[in-house]
């Protein structure tokens, strides 16, 4: 049996209108054999207006009962397209969390899933009914509920269709596709035809919300092809793809802008082996993620470190490295509340020491001074001035020639592909 | 080991604010000793918004996809009591529907429970949890859900309690107990110490909303005492109880009035055998649920056969009615389309004719035609014209004594209690 899985998210099941049209969809093509395994967010704000509740009664909301609360904003929404499908008289069938067979282990809130039991999606799969799955949530082996964490409905997605042996997943959200940059933000961004799964996982980490960097994760160690794409149009959207199955090949894939991290450095720190490793250790203890880390040999046996942290994080860092200069030594803190992390992204990128160098050329046509600056195997990373962030964006987009990136953009209706 | 069960109905929970007191009120009875089981409905109005919600989707939803909505409900009801009680530091567990142990059979939407599988609730308890479970809801023995129909939290709570071998259960809800009538339309209304279940039984069918008739048959059966009480208040309030624990002798417990009725009549129609069992068979067929009836012999072998139904149906009852006369006998149909039912019930009326004699004579001081008359061992029933049925039932309360009706609006603590 040919199994199709699709996930639609919250911004494609706003209004009761959006799950209508979704229904009608999904029966044009279950006419013309699909069988479908439908997994499905929160409609539209609700996980978020859940949360809010939630927060008005417990500042520090979590463990079990948050979990119970939010799993209930899928549950909704299969049950409204359950209801939708029925009233067009399309075989189908909600499981509810317990049923959908999907195990999670780990923390409430952020648990991961560690397997699927498909007997229920497949029984009703050979009646011909189309499975509606709650994404982001599943059960322990005590029948306690946990969710996944946000973005949580993209790995349900992934995991079931790894677990059914499908060869592709689609990924339905407002956007067509991925982006040769934030399009809001870039006038001339281009989408993407395929990309691999390391080049979206940078770029989910960056913040291009289209898909979970926890679902890419899943579907590169299984080799499952991603297809993101619109749930408003019948347009292709971007293939998620591992390296042997890429076509062309390009040296960037796409550009990424943050604005909400600070920028703490310490300067003039001992250069005592451990020191560094003792200072991490202890922003760790605080639950403080750091995103880029740059360490760099000064003077005398003085080091310099910086490191960059999401801006909520900022006061609690700093009193972290505050604790830490004064117990191990006289360094000087330097803290930018607000900064701008420019990304770029492509894995061919590392073997072309030219990118870096336009993209340098780039941002000293526009006098921008940059602060820090990381690489990694697939990507640069490098820290500016945050008023001068959107400029740069555009600017090093341009000089990497993504404005002119060939797409398919070209009209392939649903049918033509069913 | 000694349980309280309380059930909390949607106006107690209205807002995060009603939760958090609730909360604190919970805690104070653990504090003292009290082991408790709480059911809860859904927060205010939330049910009527799923539905809203659903007939959107699908006019006539239903089945278990409905089910499966309208069981978020409840679901975020003892999340939020959860997490309440988390803040508080109050050690607690709300169960999921599968996990409450509330085992449910029949038709989706309106199905009924079969067993209570107390196992979880009470290893809970005996780690000194407070239990939440979701009123209204249950699972099948494939873990599908199912909800009880409206009024079901009350029938959840009750089915516990028994299960739980209690010897009484709280109803909290937000009026103080079970009045003479509604303190809304009589203003000299007296909350009742003590009623019988089948009082209480006749009044729930008269619409007095406070307690479900369903809850009432299970509480009846199993001669659990129910007590109606006050969320925002700690007084006592109205018991619900089997005739052997009746203290005082009342002959008339309480009186209401109903104006969402029409009547309908088949004049001199014919006296044949099976004529009347046919028409309601018409009727029951249709699905139209009949509330008074009333034959009286005619002339000449013909009889007159009136009814009443709820205004929403009388449309359909009005068609099967016509059809019905074109197919048996040329009767002639009189329609009422709003009509007022006043209601006396009392378990020591029949005995008492008296009681007849009383009101008769106070509706005829006011000059008021009584269009039908229904009696049972415990209730009479009379129709009016709607315009006079206010008026009515002040007339007929005072008539009967019950303005100065002695009640128990004693301050009593639930901490004297407790």
């Amino acid at each position: 049996m040919k199994i199709s899985i699709q996930k639609y998210g919250g911004t494609s099941l706003k209004t009761i209108k959006h799950i209508q049209k979704i229904a009608k969809k999904l029966q044009k093509e279950q006419k013309k054999g699909a069988n479908l395994v439908v997994i499905l967010s929160a409609m539209g704000s609700s996980t978020d207006d859940l949360i809010t509740l939630a927060c008005e009664v417990h500042p520090k909301a979590t463990g079990p009962a948050m979990d119970l609360l939010l799993s209930t904003g899928e549950q909704v929404s299969i049950s409204l397209m359950s209801l939708a499908l029925d009233q067009l008289n399309v075989p189908n069938k909600a499981l509810n969390v317990i049923k959908s067979g999907v195990n999670i282990s780990g923390k409430h809130t952020e648990a991961f899933i560690t397997s699927i039991d498909t007997r229920n999606i497949m029984q009703n799969l050979e009646q011909n009914r189309i499975c509606l799955v709650a994404g982001f949530q599943g059960k322990d082996e005590n029948n306690e509920i946990y969710t996944l964490g946000r973005g949580g409905s993209d790995t349900t997605a992934i995991a079931i269709a790894v677990a059914l042996k499908a060869k592709d997943c689609e990924i339905f959200t407002d956007v067509s596709g991925i982006y040769t940059a934030d399009p809001n933000k870039v006038s001339r961004a281009r989408k993407i035809k395929k990309i691999y799964y390391e080049e979206m996982l940078e770029l989910a980490r960056l913040g291009a919300g289209v898909l979970h960097s926890r679902a890419v994760e899943l579907a590169s160690k299984n080799k499952l092809v991603v297809h993101v794409r619109s749930s408003f149009n019948n347009l292709q959207g971007s293939f998620v793809v591992g390296e042997d199955s890429m076509l062309e090949q390009a040296l960037v894939r796409g550009v990424s802008l943050k604005c909400d991290e600070s920028r703490i450095s310490l300067l003039d720190i001992e250069d005592r082996p451990g020191l560094a490793a003792k200072f991490f250790r202890n922003l760790a203890m605080n639950e403080i993620d750091v995103n880029m880390i740059v360490q760099s040999s000064g003077q005398y046996n003085k080091n310099s470190l910086s490191f960059t942290v999401i801006q909520e994080k900022l006061a609690l860092a700093k009193q972290v490295s505050d604790d830490f200069i004064e117990k191990e030594g006289n360094a000087r803190l330097e803290v930018d509340a607000e900064i701008a992390v420019l990304s770029i992204v492509g894995i061919g990128m590392c073997k072309h020491v030219g990118v870096a160098a336009t993209i340098f050329k780039a941002l000293a046509e526009l006098n921008i001074n940059i602060q820090m600056i990381s690489t990694s195997e697939i990507k640069i990373s490098l820290v500016i001035p945050v008023a001068q962030g959107q400029k740069a964006l555009q600017s090093v987009h341009s000089a990497l020639g993504l404005d002119s990136l060939d797409t398919i953009d070209s009209i392939e209706t649903m049918d033509a592909k069913a």
